[in-house]
Parts: structure tokens; C-alpha cells; sequence
């Protein structure tokens, strides 16, 4: 089990810088670290040297990897076929070829989120420093697993109990499909008994997620208002989706002197560029990400003695969050994110009886 | 039928100024203009007003709009349930409300694509500029109408002939659903006659980006390497799913003496900053967007007569470029992106007997 830092803000630029950096630091305290990026140059100019799919030393304790949609998209579909081969008397699937794929919106990201997942499972690694997008996309990529737990567990039972489930789950090839892929059982018992389901990829996710010390995120950004507000705004935004984030960096000279008020209670620190592959200057100013990730601020808290859930939302005030209740879940949107609440069973069904914001925080009472 | 204008290029906030000045710039010249973003907060700052998910004035004859992924996701979600209402004697999804919906990966480009579409197609605009991503995420949400249209194609033989697909074309609910996300009409009749698919919306969309008049993409850069490679590398990836290329726009200093070279045969446009919201001076700067999109190299061409596809790909070299003959249509890849071609009937199922690549050109005979 790694962990597993990425860094969100604006500048893309800064944001590969740092997580080089941050993956030097962490390779040089003697952990194996895995530095992945998608492909797109950035990191093989700053690095000096060319990626492929396929981890490479570039440093002592120090492997990097480009993420090629195309190439993953290959892998996967291998066993997609295998699969078919095994369970239709009539495969169909084999006269398609994983080299002639084309990539649809999304499949980056679930086939990014899928190989940190399996590259963290191989043990190979310490630490995974993930250099994605940084922006609302990485959010997407890093809520999957609570977003899609949620449209198995809203859908299955109504779906099971339809037409068109029944027709769809009498196919020989849809279940073992769906049980391969998110390692559920697609019976409409299994989907009665919840415990059934704790092994689950999703679950595992999820639970990823919610230990800063597993999965954590950083802000970057400068001086410029633009960025402070964007990194603002991604910040509650990562927390919507249950992401900690550990603290802001910090790069360029500050005249902002409301600054340290904006990121309350998070620790800024202020780093060094690195020029022309100078990287040691940068290294020295980085904090230690894992003390500051388990002092951050939890996203959510659920409370059933108090009967209450305590949302952490730094970045938005009270008009900009939205809170319903019309399914068996309650809703929290804000920014452009949204996510549904499974209560534990004490509160589980209850209406809601109050809600307030203060001092960043959603309290939301039954 | 309106000009789609968008940018791409690393830095974020370079791009969102430059969008909100070419919008401004389009609407002084007497377009109807719409400029559109996304949910992060950048646009609202620049232009210092508060944006929603409905068009409103920001000046004379320019409207802005926020594309909020969560609310556009819900009104598709209510034309979903009317379908299910309409096809399925026991519904089960309108026990699902829209507001509880979660976002997954690829829903914000296509759900932003759509809207491109509807409001392209409302008749109301003259020009929309958009403001997404600016990256790889943008070319997916552009290359969407081919990339899906090449699943619809490949895999619609083999699908209508499976065990699989006879079971699922007898739900009455799918070929609805999917007639109307597509307007195209899923029956194997249809499937063998590919000039009713003519007027489909994919069809539109990939004739829509193959006229630089219509849409067309300008990269926006600084004089930095990792700036310059990525732009670069955009360029190449943006030809490769069709998209146009009208120009560079340069913002800030420039030492590099060949930068011109880099991106031969484009116009390098140097503009002015836009500082505290005085964007005249920025104005003033911009190129004449259609004019240079029109010049601009087409991506790619096929001549009959000589048997010749030819592909402008720039920015990638002779190695980089994968060129393969897998399946009925041949697939070129370069960076992460992919575009299998389907050869009219004088090239149609030819192999191939050669390919060069020449001045940024790869050029395949048949």
C-alpha cells in the first residue's frame, strides 16, 4: 500500500515542477517511489528524458511512468476478449483489434485512476506521485470510485427488479463482465446483503480516500488573485469528494497579505523554482507532505451521537452549497461537484432537521 | 450556424484572457457572441461579474455562460425518464431524480459538447468561444462525433449479428434512447444503409469540425520550452482528430529566435496583456481569427486519383507516428490520440503500399 500524493491549481508548469520535486525528496529519504504522468511533454523536458508506458529509472529509488490512454485502453481490452471468449458461444468481440481503439472523454481518467490502483497494489512501491491534470478532472478521476458506488447502489435494486435488468442480466457475458471490472457479483442476492460488497474495488477505493495518509492532495498556486481563487475553489471541491488536502504550496514572491487567511487552517509553504534541472533548491523548501496531510482537516465527520454530519466546504460560502434530500441519501452540490450521503443506520432514512455553516464547516442535523 | 473558436496551451489563465478578449473582440465588430466556460472561477474574475449556467449580457452583443456539469447532467437526465415513461410499461428510473446525479468522468466534455451543439444550433450566435480545458481533454470532447461514430460503425455489424445484441435490441427502451442521444435509428435495416445516417448528429459534428469556418482552435504559448512542447504537441495531436489550427498566439516576451520555425507554417500572433480588466489593448493585438483558420493547413486530405491519404502532423517525428492496418479502416496514432480513417470506395479496404513522412506530412499510399 503507497501513498499517494497529487497536486492541484493552475499552473500546470508549477504543478509538474513540484511533483518531480516532491518525488525526488521522497526517493532520496530512501522510499521507492513511482513519478506518473500522462503524455504530454511537460515532464520528459523537465525530467531530461524520454517516458514510455512502462516504469523507468531515472534517479536511484526513482521510477517514471507516462500514462498512454491508447496503450492502457489495449490492455484492457485484451481481457474484455478473453472474457467473451470464455463465457458466448459466438464471440463477437475477437474481429476487434485493441490497436484500432479510440479513446472516448473519461476513459483517461478511469484508466489512470485503474493504473495507480494497480501499480499501488503491486508493492513496488512507497510512493506514487500522480501529476495529472490538477484541475476538476483529477477531482472526476479521484471521486470514481464514491460516484460510481453511488449509481450501483441507487440502480441496482431498481434495475434488478425491471424488465430490462432482467433481460440484460439473462446475457452470459454482462455479469462475469461487470464482476471482472468492479469485482461484484451482479445477482440480485449478493446486492441484498451490502457486507457481500466490503471487498469490492469501489469499497477499496473509498477507503483509499479517506485516509490522508494513503491518498492526499496538495494546492499550488502563486500570488496572482486568479489562482488563489481557483486553488480555493478546488480545494472545497476536494473536499466535497472526500479528498484531504494537505496543505498549500506556494510558488513565486507573495504581496498578498491575506494570504495565510484565504487557506486557514492550512500550513503554506513557500518553495524555490527550479531552474534548468537545479532541482535541489526546490527539493530543500518542500514540507513534509505526510505530517501536514494528517494535521489537514478531515472532509467528513459523521457524528451519530450528536446526530449530526460535519462537512469541512473551505472556498464556498452558504448560497454556493446546495442541500437536498430526495432519494434515501442526502445531497451536498457544490462548485460543480456533488455527492450523496449513505448514512450510517442510526441516521439512516431520518429527515433532515437543520443545517448551518460556520467557520467553513456544513453541520447538518437529524 | 455558428464560429466555435477555442484555445489551447498550457497556461490556463493566458487562455481564459485570451478567450474573453476574442469574444469581446468578435462582438465590437457587430457578432452575436457567446463565451463559454466551465464552473471554475477564473472567467467570473477576469470579467468581474457573477456567471450561471444560463446565458446572460457581460456587454453589447455578448453573452456568457457557465456550463455547470451537475445541472446540465440534470436536464438530460429529465428527457432519459420522459423516454422510459414513454417505451417501458414499468418504469424504474423515475424514481431517480436528477439533483442526485453524480458526475462521472467524460460526462463534463460530453455534456459541454452538447451544449456547444444546442447552442450552435439555436441560431442565436453568431461566434461561441469556448473556454475549456485547453488540453488533451478538450481534443476528446472535439474528436467525440468521429471517435463514436468509428464504435458505431465498427461495432455495429458485429453487435446486431451477437446473441448480445438481439437480446438487448428487444428491450423497447434502448432503441429509443438511443435514437434520440444520436438520431440514429438502431435497427439492422439502418446499419446496411449508411446514407441514412447522413444528417445524424455525428455525422454534423465531424462535418461541423472538418470546415475551419466553423470551428476552428488557436494555441496560446509563452517563449518557455516546456510552453513551446506542449503547444507543439497539441498542434500535432489537434490535426490528427481534424480539428484546425488557425494560428499562435504568443503572450509576453520572446527571446527564442526559432520560434517561428516551431511552428512553420502558422502566423505567430504577439499580443498585448490584458491587466485589471482593461482588455483593449489585448484587443487590438488578436488576429483575425477566420482569416488565418482558413490559410491554415487542412489536417488531413485524400486524393482518389493519386491513391494518397495525406495527414499533417506536426510536431511529432517519423517515430512517434504509428500507422497500422488492423481492422477495415486504417489507424494512425500519434501522442495519445488515435483516428482510424474510413477510405472512400476507390481506397476502401486497399492495403497499404507505402507511407512517408514529409515537411510535417505523412503521406500513405494505397
Amino acid at each position: 500500500m503507497a501513498l499517494i500524493l497529487t497536486f492541484l491549481g493552475k499552473s500546470s508548469t508549477a504543478r509538474t515542477k513540484i511533483a518531480i520535486a516532491a518525488a525526488m525528496k521522497q526517493a532520496r529519504e530512501g522510499k521507492r517511489v513511482l513519478l506518473a504522468g500522462n503524455s504530454e511533454p511537460a515532464m520528459q523536458i523537465l525530467l531530461g528524458t524520454t517516458l514510455s508506458n512502462e516504469p523507468q529509472e531515472v534517479a536511484p529509488n526513482l521510477q517514471a511512468v507516462q500514462f498512454h490512454a491508447s496503450t492502457l485502453l489495449e490492455s484492457s481490452w485484451e481481457e474484455v476478449k478473453k472474457l467473451e471468449a470464455q463465457y458466448l458461444r459466438t464471440p463477437f468481440l475477437k474481429e476487434v483489434y485493441g490497436q484500432e481503439l479510440a479513446v472516448l472523454p473519461g476513459m483517461d481518467a478511469a484508466l489512470a485512476l485503474n493504473a495507480v490502483r494497480q501499480y499501488d497494489e503491486s508493492g513496488k512501491y512507497d510512493t506514487i506521485v500522480y501529476d495529472g491534470t490538477g484541475d476538476s478532472t483529477t477531482l472526476r478521476l479521484l471521486g470514481l470510485p464514491e460516484s460510481l458506488s453511488w449509481y450501483v447502489r441507487r440502480f441496482r435494486q431498481l434495475f434488478v427488479n425491471s424488465d430490462l435488468g432482467k433481460a440484460i442480466s439473462e446475457s452470459p457475458l454482462i455479469q462475469p463482465l461487470i464482476s471482472t471490472f468492479f469485482n461484484i457479483n451482479w445477482t440480485s442476492d449478493n446486492f441484498s446483503q451490502p457486507t457481500n460488497m466490503a471487498n469490492n474495488l469501489l469499497d477499496k477505493g473509498k477507503a483509499a480516500l479517506a485516509d490522508p495518509k494513503r491518498i492526499a492532495a496538495f494546492l499550488v498556486t502563486n500570488d496572482d488573485p486568479v489562482e488563489i481563487a481557483s486553488a480555493r475553489y478546488l480545494w472545497g471541491s476536494a473536499q466535497l469528494i472526500g479528498l484531504t488536502i494537505g496543505g498549500v504550496i506556494l510558488t513565486g514572491a507573495v504581496s498578498n497579505p491575506t494570504l495565510q487567511e484565504e487557506f486557514e487552517p492550512l500550513t503554506i509553504t513557500t518553495v524555490n523554482d527550479a531552474t534548468e534541472g537545479q532541482w535541489q533548491s526546490m527539493i530543500d523548501t518542500l514540507p513534509d507532505f505526510v505530517a501536514q496531510a494528517t494535521l489537514a482537516p478531515r472532509p467528513m465527520e459523521i457524528d451519530t451521537g450528536a446526530r449530526q454530519v460535519r462537512l469541512f466546504l473551505p472556498g464556498f460560502d452558504k448560497k454556493q452549497v446546495k442541500l437536498t434530500q430526495y432519494g434515501p441519501e442526502v445531497t451536498i452540490e457544490a462548485g460543480d461537484q456533488r455527492r450523496n450521503i449513505l448514512l450510517p443506520p442510526p441516521l439512516s432514512g431520518k429527515p433532515i432537521t437543520g443545517a448551518k455553516f460556520q467557520n467553513g464547516y456544513l453541520i447538518i442535523s437529524f
